[in-house]
């Protein structure tokens, strides 16, 4: 329990962050590049273990070293701690490893008392301003240091301000000044029944166990717990000289980022207070200036904060966010980190540096949320525009809309062609409801969470959604609802912002999208560093138009079942579940074979030159029928008509205690192999009109929930059967890849025997992590999932993020298994997961060949899997992080 | 395409099947054991796939072969095949590697032709009998070798029949009999053109051609798909000389076992017909006699048959099922195989040959068929009784029942505590009807599979049950049923056979079921030679009663849902779902807690010094409501009671899509630990009571439906703060295993961390399976399955039988993972297949330590596990086995 305990910033390094701490090493790294930083010492993070380790108690030399580095702070400063002339003044600060914004106590002007506090006054010629450092040191410590309630102490203030007249305590003279010392420190003796400390070093000593006590506050704490910090780091304490921006009118404090955050252009940007402390630029008092005025009114200071910024950027390889003072005439740098930005601002700022030389391409590519993409390819909100927001929600699809309710799918389609711009203000949707939520501009539902049905079609759609906002309650007629107090009728203007939840009355003026040269260079870069493909998931022309026109690579996912739910092929699809005999089921799919047709032939020039996997039908019948009990509740209104009274049978002989695990997938194919076969037709014979007009068309067909190598073979000869039917009539070869999706844990664990029977494998992750989980995920999201993330049960929504321990492990077997039996088999993901870049990410780990999202997520997807290829081939970190 | 085909009888040997097929080589062992075995020879299955390959025309020498052996038979009978003086006839057979019955041809008495049968009526001294034979081999070769259909030649012994007034051709004059020739040889000539061929060895020839033909016609083709026999093997054919046991007086044919196969006692036991052939005593025109009477008319070839019966039991070291003919004196072993016999008999029969020394306990362990013991354990209808038998279902579960009809839960329970015997008859059941099931004495229903609800429940139960019996039509009315076309109404009699799937009009006689004591020394041989525990499932302290007497060694799975559904329960359980706060909640919960305290202490004690595994609530809460669609019904019907509207709308919030996959388990657990909460403190207080009574009470709590560690952790805590509650206020220490279920492929996957926090594993390979494959069982049992195991794109129904290469994996990996975390791990299984012997076999393998089945189970997989256990450690082939 000794060593060296003590670091002065000239000791210190940006990678010595686990023992001084974040601040203390970004402090030390700015020292060592010659920065002007106000001189101070470190007491480590092992300082703060030992002290707890010997029940809080100071460990061995602590207290000889922290005097030795105060002795030296004094004579650098030329200024004594606690001096009746011209005292050194000091702040203490925590600061863990981690950072913990907020977590932990400060102390600034730390020092003073009676005699230094007169001698502050006399050496700065301003009693006023010494009387000020002294009442904010007197409240700062009794609050944090002493634990006197805040309240207390603005309690004094008030009464002051009403005696006074004077509202702002910055306009206060120099004896009201004195009279709130002077309560103040009989609040102090009041409560602690001592009174308040003049010893400086006994400050400094109070200051430095307050700190550490601190990293064990409740709310520290309850920080750690949330992101997973062990507890058992401890926190380092910085104690710096102080330097005061408003020591007079060469005086100033200010904040600047080294390139504009909104566009990322390369100047200085910022706000600056001429004879002004920093909280003075937090408080609003005084208006800021921009910083370019500063180049007029203090020349040399704004050179040199010129020439530190891009010092910084440099070396830390980023835009920088810094704070600084000048103390008559002279600059100071306080601290510097990364800045914050817009998402537009990053591109720009990571393609400029890269193209500057300062970091290469693959650091550009890092540099990029993949996430943050997303609000890039929407319209969003102006962020200048007052909003009268009614309620907020969960933001389930990024994007701004605005449009009249519309409170069902049905009116929502027709008022849409009719030509109004409708939002869809629903419950919840089914999958009944898609037709109403393709016609809307966006969708607002009261309940679900991010991955219910309406989030992800949605998602899938690139239209913006808001779900689970619980302040809208229904009214029972259906013509009205209630949102917060506010009572909206259908048609009325209401707005949503899919990207923060938030649902606005009326019309709100929307920024539109501009994919700006930068966003398009740094997606080039991408696709040259990625080795994962990216397909998007489309049903449709337009979808898939849209898929290549974001870089998709193909379509990785076109689902079959939404053709058949379009409003004019309902009737067919109905009529032939209805169908009594396998002979009148074939007229109808005989009715549905042209359309099918078209369908394909449409995606498959859209996508010409590009595979097209098209998944035969998945869903179980029952989701093409009327639900059963709207069904029953008709059929009781009033007598059933003879087709009534048809479907409601056939519901319910149709109907299953699991419908997810139910009559569905490859089950329904083989059950029913006429559908199948319709589906195959359709695809050879789009394929055959394609090719004889020149069309490079290149289905794949691919076999949902497939558990069983014979459940393929049974598809395969379908499947070469029709093929050499369709190639006799067109007297052309025709033949296409055939696969499998892998959805269920069996399919993962015989991979090998499945493989034998298919081309490629394209991961269902949705179900598989259902049927891995035992999730249902409609049911859990509504049930118990929430209290799972609650309590950290679970740390991340499994439907979100690919759970890489228990259904990672099933695709990592199954990639191996499958390639051992074929080395050759091409390997995608088609899930929601294919989106996410964190499932990405394991996805280019595992070994994947692509993976295929809904349109919109295809340029996320690109970067994520660049920055997936990049971090398996480069160290952990690149460059050393600034706080 | 040469070298030797033929082989003569005394070449070859048993272990030859592959090349003589199974009746050539059973021949040629009894020959090498110096049987008296008419002569003969085989064409080899080689000589069948050459004939094949050259495009069925005959391989290389086989023509030369042939007429040697042919030669030297002729050459040991001293007759030659077509003689005018004394002709050999010989029989041609096919006979494959497997076993094939009735699916190839065979032909008798070849060799006979205008001269030869006038040779063989003088030798014999019989013209009629001479003449017969002639007939049966036209008719025979007629109609297998040359196509000519049977019924033409019935057509003619019809005419002949009504013109001689005598109605069976054995009582035929040589008249009839010569005209009945020559209309065969017409008839033969009109339909092929050209007249019988009457070379023996061109005959010879043909009937050996039809023979290897018959290997791929169309039922034998069937037949091997059907049981998964290559089709490449080929069929070999066997030519032997007949005898006669219809040669006078002295002649004699029949059959005998070595023992008794209806109780196993070791006296020949059979029956023989003086001066018959063998399909006289099939045919049944004369009433054979019982063996032992052959001692007095025939001694010498009674003794010799006595001899060789015991030879032949000795050397295949089973009892045996023997033909023989007795010809003029003397006797000859046509057939000998292991002899078909009742369970009682085969396991007396084990025993006995076990301590006689034939084989050893091993052995005997080996020869009885687990699943048979099923049948002895439950009351069978006689078997002499005359049945009305209106309809077959399913054989759910084993064991005859003769009941009233009751046909709902609710009227059968009344009725049965008014002391009536009841059947309950439904459409199916659910977990509602339990109550009906328990009162009833057998369960009948119409729809369902084996692994329906109603089987289920039966089996654990050891209830009689017949499902899937179509033939049921129900009255809408309720109060009747139609089965096939009789209108049955609720209080008639019914019976029904779970062993047959029978439904039998009335009462039928009953043999109750009679435990032997070789069936008690059988099984304390299968404890000693098993490594695997067992266990059983069991609810109650009468089935945990049961459970012992049957050998069950603790209690692995005790589910608690079904103490909830009681009747009496019941109504607090649903006010608890219904409490709209945790501290009304909590208020049923504790009007509850006395009684779960003493379901566990029944338990716990019927179970004394032995582990009783409890599970914590498992199923959804909605399972213990009413039914949605029966409560919206009951509610249109009339304005609804305030309670029935309270139970609809929370009937409709706890509604889920897929509640398989939904809000149970150890979900349920965490959302209402309360619920819990009162179960464990019931089982320790159970445990306090009977601890300071004396009674080794050993209580194990089980968590279902664990995926994740946490869940587990959040158990952990929860029970130790409960044991240390309950353990304070009786002033005792009380500790107890905590371990969980693993039903889950996550859990399978994970089941290394999840070992951290688990004392057992449980696996419950109901839900693995279902969830593993994506199957709902029922929804699966109802719409898909049958069609999969028809198709054989499943070869099990895998709810049955676990799937090896699938689930077996799964269980595998958690074995692997579980025990390389916590090498002392118990792992037992508490799912269905625990009671299956093809599953236990592979439970013994993968290592684990207990099976846990129903009670009446529990003997089944006590054998199975032995016969497991053996089968690991011996080689393959105990026995050479005879056909």
């Amino acid at each position: 329990m000794s060593g060296k305990y003590v670091y002065r910033f000239g000791d210190g390094r940006a990678d010595m962050r686990d023992l001084l701490g974040g601040k203390g090493a970004n402090l030390a790294e700015m020292v060592r590049l010659g920065l002007p930083v106000p001189p101070g010492f470190i007491i480590s993070t092992q300082a703060c273990r030992d002290y707890y380790r010997l029940g809080r108690n100071w460990p061995g030399s602590l207290e000889e070293q922290v005097a030795e580095a105060l002795a030296a702070l004094e004579g650098e400063c030329g200024r004594p701690l606690g001096s009746a002339e011209d005292p050194l003044l000091v702040s203490v600060r925590s600061g863990g490893a981690a950072s913990m914004p907020g977590m932990m106590d400060t102390i600034l002007n730390l020092g003073l008392n009676p005699e230094s506090a007169e001698g502050m006054g006399r050496s700065s010629g301003s009693a006023i301003f010494a009387l000020d450092c002294y009442r904010r040191f007197l409240q700062m410590f009794g609050d944090v240091v002493m634990g006197i309630p805040h309240r207390r102490f603005e309690d004094v203030l008030e009464t002051a301000r009403r005696r006074r007249n004077a509202p702002e305590h910055g306009q206060w003279d120099e004896e009201t000044l004195r009279g709130v010392v002077q309560q103040y420190l009989k609040l102090v003796a009041d409560h602690t029944g001592d009174p308040f400390p003049v010893s400086p070093r006994r400050q400094l000593w109070m200051a430095i166990r307050a700190v550490f006590d601190s990293w064990n506050n409740q709310r520290a704490i309850a920080y750690r717990e949330m992101y997973g910090i062990p507890h058992d780091l401890g926190t380092a304490v910085t104690v710096q000289s102080m330097v005061f921006g408003n020591r007079g009118p060469r005086s100033a404090t200010g904040v600047v980022f080294s390139r504009d955050p909104s566009t990322g252009a390369r100047r200085l940007y910022g706000e600056y207070l001429l004879n002004a402390q920093g909280e003075d630029v937090v408080a609003g008092i005084r208006t800021p200036r921009p910083i370019a005025d500063m180049a007029g009114e203090l020349p040399d200071a704004h050179a040199q904060l010129e020439r530190y910024a891009r010092l910084l950027e440099g070396h830390y390889r980023d835009m920088q966010d810094i704070e600084f003072t000048v103390e008559e005439d002279r600059l100071y740098i306080l601290q510097t980190r990364s800045g914050k930005r817009s998402v537009a601002a990053s591109i720009r700022a990571a393609v400029d540096l890269a193209e500057e030389g300062v970091i290469d391409r693959e650091a550009a590519l890092l540099r990029v949320e993949p996430e943050a993409l997303a609000r890039l390819l929407h319209p969003t909100i102006d962020s200048r525009a007052a909003l009268d927001v009614l309620a907020t929600g969960l933001p389930a699809s990024p994007g701004a809309a605005t449009g009249s309710i519309a409170l069902d799918a049905d009116s929502a389609q027709a008022r849409a062609e009719a030509g109004e711009r409708v939002l869809l203000v629903r419950p919840e949707t089914t999958p009944d409801d898609i037709h109403g939520i393709a016609a809307a501009q966006g969708v607002l539902t009261a309940r679900g969470g991010m991955t219910c049905h309406a989030a992800i079609v949605a998602r899938g759609m690139g239209k913006p959604c808001v779900v689970g906002c619980d302040a809208i309650r229904f009214d029972p007629r259906g013509d009205s609802v209630q949102i917060g107090d506010r009572v909206l009728r259908a048609g009325d203007i209401l707005s949503i912002d899919g990207a923060t939840g938030r649902v606005v009355l009326g019309e709100v003026p929307l920024v539109q999208p501009d994919l700006s040269p930068y966003f398009r260079t740094l997606l080039a870069w991408a696709d040259g560093a990625r080795r994962l493909g990216v397909r998007a998931n489309a049903d449709t022309p337009a979808d898939a138009a849209r898929a290549r026109e974001f870089g998709a690579e193909g379509i990785g996912l076109c689902r079959t079942e939404h053709m058949f739910m379009a409003q004019d092929r309902l009737p067919i699809v109905q009529a032939m579940i209805l169908a009594e005999t396998e002979r009148e089921r074939r007229g109808h799919l005989e009715r549905l074979l042209p359309i099918q047709r078209a369908d394909f032939a449409g995606i498959l020039e859209a996508m010409a030159g590009l595979p097209v996997t098209i998944r035969l039908l998945d869903p179980p019948l029952h989701e093409f029928l009327p639900n059963l009990e709207e069904l029953g509740a008709a059929a009781l209104g009033s007598a059933p008509t003879a087709r009534e009274h048809q479907l409601l049978q056939r519901a319910r002989a149709l109907r299953e205690s699991n419908p997810m695990l139910g009559h569905r997938g490859v089950r329904l194919g083989i059950s029913h192999p006429e559908i199948y076969e319709m589906q195959v037709r359709a695809i050879f014979e789009a394929t055959a009109d394609l090719v004889s007009r020149g069309v490079d068309a290149r289905p794949e067909i691919m076999i949902p929930l497939v558990g069983l190598d014979r459940e393929l073979a049974f598809c395969h000869e379908l499947i070469a059967r029709v093929a050499a039917e369709v190639a006799a009539a067109r007297g052309m070869s025709l033949a296409c890849p055939v696969g499998t999706m892998i959805e269920i844990p069996r399919a993962c664990v015989v991979a090998g025997v499945i493989a034998g029977q298919a081309e490629f494998f394209s991961f269902g992750t949705n179900d598989l992590t259902q049927t891995t989980f035992g999730f249902s995920r409609d049911d859990a999201e509504a049930k118990f999932l929430t209290r799972y993330l609650d309590s950290r049960i679970l740390t991340a929504n499994p439907f979100v993020t690919l759970d890489r321990d228990g259904v990672g492990r099933l695709v990592e077997m199954a990639v191996e298994g499958g390639r051992r039996a074929r080395p050759d088999l091409k390997i995608g993901i088609c899930g929601e997961h294919g989106g996410d870049p964190a499932s990405i990410s394991f996805f280019h780990q595992a070994g994947l060949d692509y993976v295929s999202c809904s349109p919109f997520r295809v340029p996320i997807a690109r970067l994520a899997a660049a920055q997936a290829a990049l971090s398996a081939s480069r160290p952990a970190s690149d460059a050393p992080s600034s706080t």
